[in-house]
């Protein structure tokens, strides 16, 4: 049987993960990082594939390159690391890929957060993708298609423009989303 | 400043995640089953779209015939509780509907795991797509690709056959797995 008061806080910590976009410019310590890596290496994957690499970038002029490239990743720019998820890129696990790296990457925030350290995943589209594997020597079979920044939050930034999770209703109600024995049931 | 032995704790939680094939057949408790839909309930997607629902399946006969579908989700036959992940099937956002949906799944099996009980992602294929969606009256428009297995963990029980994650290496040590600055660097 599980403790109560740590099951409680387990849950509490995950119901609490958002997004944070502004940093500041204190680094991550080597013992934080080497957490959210052991989060990340653990992760579960299709048939234990592990499809994935990681590139962690620190050089200011890099996450400002990668910041630029198309997409949504603007946020890396002021990020104290940048993690590229660099995936195997087979296009007959596509699809498997995509969902695992979802999972990887909710870990990696999860165990940044685990840390009072603050993430955000970045989206690279169409000619971003390439830009981003040429800057970091990716190699052009595999694929690259999100960054995560991380860094300890600044909670006196105003963000630019308030996100659309601030702007719209947080998050749906349980009556919205949950179905019981069928689709439509109560 | 986080508590080290709480941030200890935490890291320790996200890394001792394993899928689990193998259920006991006691019910996973109402309160339980709330603290796994708060913790999807708050997932984070692209935009904050929220593009899933689920649908809670308990009934025996129900859950063998999920886990007779197309795919490789036969562990839900003995599941105690199975929950069909719906997305929203907007074929303009294809890859993020994939890649929140893997976010989404992780959490779920995180806050069950909070509590003791244990997990698996089963994956629908081909006709096993349509056939869910007809088997618990999903309508056609939306996306069914994955269900996840709930229960307490059967550990007498000895898998029929077992798992790829057992056969192989656990995981990949991080020297494998990371990058320094640009694709490999260390």
């Amino acid at each position: 049987m599980a403790d109560v008061a740590r099951t409680g806080e387990r849950i509490a910590f995950l119901r609490r993960l958002r997004a944070v976009r502004q940093f500041r410019a204190e680094p991550v310590p080597p013992a934080v990082v080497d957490d959210v890596l052991t989060a990340a290496r653990w992760s579960g994957s299709a048939k234990n594939r592990q499809p994935w690499e990681l590139v962690l970038v620190r050089d200011r002029e890099t996450l400002r390159a990668l910041a630029a490239a198309d997409g949504s990743a603007g946020h890396l720019a002021g990020a104290a690391l940048g993690i590229v998820v660099v995936m195997a890129g087979d296009p007959s696990q596509n699809e498997q890929e995509t969902f695992d790296e979802g999972r990887l990457s909710e870990r990696i925030m999860l165990a940044a957060a685990a840390h009072g350290v603050g993430s955000c995943v970045g989206w690279f589209r169409g000619p971003g993708r390439a830009a981003v594997k040429q800057l970091l020597r990716i190699p052009p079979e595999r694929l690259v298609r999100t960054a995560i920044s991380l860094g300890y939050p600044d909670t006196g930034a105003r963000p630019a423009r308030p996100p659309r999770s601030l702007r719209s209703p947080a998050r749906k109600p349980l009556s919205e989303m949950v179905h019981q024995d069928v689709y439509g049931g109560t």
